[in-house]
């Protein structure tokens, strides 16, 4: 924090919770790169990258408040309480999350915090890592021909909705799953289940817009044999991605353990 | 187009196909930003705000593709041969998307086209509508309690496969519906049809990022009572969306019709 001063001279500050988009600094909004140039005190989600995080103003408090998956991290509530303290000194606040915010954000638990703490606030959407992936492979989501509807989802979710994927056959859509996990096979067994057929085109995409993103390519019905590739990383399903199949230039992996991760070839 | 010079001694252009966002221009990316500045040729929809398109550079061949309903406008055809000549004439060219241009964007039109005539191309993800409709409102679109997914679809649909909305029932989730159209009464009952409550939230959402951006909301079976808004608009659909009816602040239409279309609060 700044050096402090008489608070009951000062008005309170803000809170921006701000999408950080996938991982490429370019592909942050006009408004968040602002933003974050300007923050007094930046809070970031471990998974925004590094390259993103280094556009705070040298003046930034920068913390990492990501809660990493097993390690004894930092609390929501504690995230919370930083947020409100950092605001009632007067200072303006970027709450950095990646891809964006209303996404499997917990968007809400901050906002009900902020709200009941009596905190302005504004959200700065981002782009998804999803939307980021396909476009990264030049292919669409929907397809007149094709897929009409896209449908997001996380295969690490807890409760029984969020496990409920039944009706999953009946889309003609596009499928993003967030957090695919690291037992591809089960997750193919779940949407084989679900009812959608196993030549059904899916494109696992590890690291999204990043100088090491990496994918393969495969239908559905071989998925169990594609290699687990670094967290995070998003699976699309779906026939609008025949093209994003094409540009990855993998043989449908009959010969599944080849060495053929590839970066999206740069057109051209 | 610029001062012809002999095209044996350049290399082909290249085409971006750009997601201009929502409207706002703070919403573009950094990179959309970039490539609009520096751009020989932006071929932009008619949804695409003007105060974007101002940002193109100001020897940039602007043109205006946009296929609006009911006049006798461009083809699709015309489009891409534009495109195609542009890039051949070694030209950078910005093809300008609303939103995102993977969804409902008709990017494989465009791409396939591109492909066709051997012009590289990249595509660059855009803010997606209705993901900022619901940040602007500070709303999550998933929320551990209400919502695991989310469902985009449009109400403007070719084909059988868009309009079978059959088991829209059985998600508990978000819904995001594009070109909700003028007939609301008709758009309440196809989705109460498919299985949805009465009581859920809905939001209305026109011009979204604009500064005459406007929002109703209403319980999923008053949504007949809520006037119709100018295109482009954006339905929301779901649980997760309660803060943003606390935020617009309008009583359940009990009394429709009342002139309360409010623009999102800026807080604090």
């Amino acid at each position: 924090m700044r050096e402090s001063l008489p608070n009951e001279d000062r008005q309170s500050g803000r809170v921006y919770l701000v999408g950080a988009g996938p991982g490429d600094p370019e592909l942050l909004t006009v408004k968040a790169h602002r933003l974050l140039r300007c923050a007094d005190v930046v809070l970031h989600d471990a998974l925004v990258s590094r390259e993103i995080v280094a556009l705070a103003s040298r003046r930034a408090q920068v913390i990492d408040v990501g809660k990493r998956c097993g390690a004894k991290g930092i609390t929501q509530a504690e995230i919370n309480g930083k947020m409100i303290r950092a605001a009632r000194h007067g200072l303006e606040v970027v709450r950095l999350k990646s891809g964006d915010p209303g996404l499997f954000g917990r968007l809400a638990e901050e906002t009900n915090a902020l709200d009941a703490a009596g905190i302005s606030f504004e959200v700065v959407p981002g782009i998804t890592a999803g939307i980021a992936a396909a476009a990264s492979f030049g292919s669409p989501l929907t397809d007149r021909r094709t897929s009409s509807r896209v449908v997001i989802l996380t295969n690490h979710q807890a409760g029984a909705a969020g496990g409920d994927w039944s009706n999953l056959a009946h889309e003609e859509g596009t499928f993003i799953i967030y957090m695919p996990g690291r037992d591809l096979a089960a997750l193919r067994d779940k949407l084989l289940r679900a009812g959608l057929p196993p030549d059904l085109p899916t494109l696992l995409v590890s690291r999204v817009s990043e100088p090491n993103q990496r994918a393969w390519a495969s239908p559905l019905g071989a998925l169990g044999a594609v290699p687990v590739l670094d967290a995070p990383s998003v699976l699309l399903v779906g026939r609008a991605l025949g093209r994003a199949d094409e540009q990855v230039r993998l043989p449908w992996l009959s010969a599944a353990g080849d060495e053929a991760a590839l970066r999206p070839s740069r057109l051209g």
